[in-house]
């Protein structure tokens, strides 16, 4: 594929002083509508070393308003990044909607330069080509564009700008040992970036081979591709409005139609005499904190990450059951995060960025009180986005999930259970204890009048997330002994065995 | 001082039992007021290893709405943090206006394990004292309560808990070879528990000592401390909302009383003269820039970190001048940070946490399109904080600016003159012209009717900012070659007098 591209195309200089700066002008136009339109754009250039990455990108932003715009220069992850998931860098370098965000290097090292210098195993680096599939497709969908260059010179030109950088005292230092030794393997750099534009071309996000050999015929090349893709993204944002606008949202849709009479996955619950007493919880309590402790201990040693999601009904008792399974750890192994609704630079970004932000590192412990299934519960009921934003959530999920559970990670999920009457009785409760008043909300009084669209929707999320690596276990929780020593119970089951 | 504390005391079960449960309660109600009012706070752990930091931090926080919470867990600085600044990596933690950030070790590592161990020079841990008593003051005066905790035993109870650890399989791990090597060194680090105390102990961020032998004890002193410093932080909050009330601000104060009559610092900058020919900008430009290319790379290899503020009238040309300054350098080796109003984390923050944020590593060099003298300047003028609030900021920026060369930083501040005329002329060719009507905005012309309150608020910050490590250079404007060769010329000395 690469070796049919011409590599000889050429733009005189008169052309080039003629259209450039018009084409300059025309992008920083168009910046003015990626703010307006809150569009997240992301502009991924690839290829080989000395193709002119660095210039390419100078003579992008020139025109640009630089507060909207961040440009990212990729090197190896540190140590920090080396413990994550390898999208996890990404994630947090992600735009807010309306900025520009420029990769010179990106999460292709992954399936070029970690392929090739055995950096990564086959087995991740072929992995790699669905989790980056995945993450683009997601941030598509969220309304990003996402424009991808490959700065394409032969081996032989490759060579020549070696030699003149090296002739230059303060540019011949950036021509390294590693460099020379990737331009002896020019031939399976090759393979490897054929390989990756084939699997990773798509429609939401294809790549653009820029011919490079000349830098006027390269610059204009990427920047009118850039306008045509933004140009694109905001008809396709004008479109989506119109559409969002003839179909107007249910603020509550009342479940998946017909299917909404059927009994839910959560009525068929059994609470009843899932009970133990105070006695009987201290007797077995102790033991399982203590097992913890364990295990907390060798998953540090053998830098096994752990995630537990914690969901459940207002009052179900997430708060205390957080506490007692924490209660004996070191604090410095886990973390736990409380979400709430996003704020600030979260506010301005994909669902999930937040959530990915937080990820613990290998060998520790988060624990989220609630989680990312707010995007098909409170959201999908209170109509916070739209329907087929939710109803997309569930796949982007399991994604999301399967990417964790591929690096590694354990995942526990609780659904924490009670019924309505219990429910009304703990709210009643919180109402006449002086200390406990201020958790109660009149929010909580809204959300209780919605029980059964939440008894649907949280059927329905069990029923779509609930998968071999990241399984839900619903924990009845009208006695609150119970649902501890079952959270703590399944939590140390999951853990030994991975362990 | 520490060999007098009394580390017998104790409080029986009995009583503990009574009364920690209604101290917790207390201070739950009370983080409702640390979020009514947004007052950040920070509470630092400090102590000796097995006092009970964890536990204590454990106790601290089971009442409190964990959303509002976050627990730094302190260790050495990782490769990015070494590269900046030892404050560096606590800045970027700082709390929320209304959270609350609990330090498990905290800054004051600096004076304790690294000056002890010989990780950091004495000019360094010396200097540090000076540096954490600024950082806290800044933070104090701008609304922050700060607690900071020794947790103290004796070097018998601590051989006693290292030897009761060390007989529990999972917990055994946490005491290491260097923890007995502290351990055996238990006089130097009293000494220098000592010295610190006694030169950060300030009537804004106090130490508070804790006899902590009896955990009881220990617990309930520690959150009695803190509810008393909450308690008086709101009241104080109060009084200044009521002095402000008391003594409106003008919305607009034209300087410095009757000073303002004295012409100003800038009405004396000459600026006629200053020209250059187009041949004349031509025949010097590759050079200079040539030159920084070598310092830049010569800074990488020295680590030396280097910054330039620009500051300048609208219109003035800043960012056509940022072009030519960056326009040959490696974009690795640098990054432009433009600086609009805060938004999202930054809104909620210390208006330095932003630039702190920014700062460049060691090697690099970063360049600020408008800067923190926004402080004294836009948010003075339009009221955007309090009168004491900016006049504070000039002694605050000295001293952050200190800290910076005081780290090796190179600091080069610009700020680019052009006069009244110049720029109306500017504007009236921005509106005639299609492709640069967007960079003109009401504000601009809304500015420019305040020309008088700028210029002297330029002058002020100019007088009271510019200092031996960190001077300004005036550049005139009128002539944007003169103004392009002349800030080349500045940084490149600038450069080269530190390579």
């Amino acid at each position: 594929m690469l070796d049919k591209i011409d590599l000889d195309q050429e733009m005189d200089k008169q052309k080039f002083h003629e259209s450039f700066p018009k084409l300059q002008f025309e992008l920083g136009t168009l910046q003015r509508q990626v703010v307006d339109n809150k569009i997240p754009v992301l502009i991924v250039f690839e290829g080989w070393e000395a193709a002119g990455k660095g210039t390419t990108i100078g003579t992008l932003v020139r025109r640009l308003d630089p507060r909207g715009v961040q440009v990212h220069h990729v090197k190896a992850p540190n140590e920090e990044e080396a413990l994550r998931p390898f999208l996890w860098r990404f994630w947090l370098r992600l735009p807010a909607r309306g900025d520009i965000a420029i990769f010179d290097r990106s999460w292709y090292g992954r399936v070029l330069v970690e392929r090739v210098d055995k950096l990564a195993k086959r087995r991740e680096w072929s992995a790699a080509y669905d989790e980056i599939n995945e993450f683009e497709r997601q941030l598509s969908d969220d309304g990003a564009v996402i424009i991808k260059f490959w700065l394409h010179i032969s081996k032989k030109e490759q060579k020549q700008r070696f030699n003149r950088f090296l002739k230059d005292p303060f540019r011949g230092w950036k021509i390294t040992k590693t460099d020379w030794r990737h331009h002896k393997r020019y031939g399976e750099f090759l393979e490897a970036a054929e390989d990756m534009m084939k699997k990773t071309s798509t429609p939401h996000a294809p790549w653009t081979i820029v011919e490079s050999h000349d830098k006027r015929f390269s610059a204009c090349k990427v920047v009118r591709t850039v306008i045509d893709a933004i140009k694109s993204a905001v008809a396709k944002r004008a479109k989506k409005a119109a559409r969002l606008q003839a179909k107007p949202q249910a603020a509550a849709p009342d479940g998946e139609g017909s299917g909404s009479q059927k009994p839910t996955l959560l009525s068929k619950i059994e609470l009843k005499g899932k009970t133990l007493t105070k006695e009987q919880y201290s007797a077995k309590v102790d033991d399982l904190q203590e097992k913890l402790v364990e295990y907390e201990y060798r998953m540090y040693q053998k830098r096994l990450p752990a995630i537990v999601l914690y969901e459940g009904w207002d009052a179900a008792g997430k708060g205390g059951n957080i506490k007692r399974l924490v209660e004996k750890l070191d604090p410095r192994g886990y973390s736990v995060i409380p979400i709430a609704a996003p704020k600030g630079d979260e506010a301005v970004r994909h669902y999930l960025w937040r959530f990915w932000r937080h990820l613990p590192k290998a060998g520790h412990l988060t624990i989220f009180d609630r989680t990312w299934y707010g995007r098909v519960m409170v959201e999908r009921i209170e109509g916070f986005c739209a329907e087929e934003d939710w109803r997309r959530a569930y796949d982007e999920i399991n994604e999301f999930e399967r990417q964790l559970a591929g690096f590694g990670m354990v995942i526990v999920k609780f659904w924490i259970h009670i019924d309505a009457d219990e429910q009304l009785r703990r709210f009643k409760e919180r109402e006449s204890t002086d200390f406990k008043r201020w958790k109660l909300t009149d929010e909580d009084w809204r959300n209780r009048e919605k029980w059964p669209l939440y008894e649907r929707a949280v059927s329905d999320l069990i029923e779509k997330t609930g998968t071999r690596d990241a399984p839900w276990t619903v924990i009845e929780g009208n006695c609150k002994y119970w649902a501890r020593i079952k959270a703590l119970d399944t939590l140390c089951n999951a853990l030994k065995s991975k362990l």
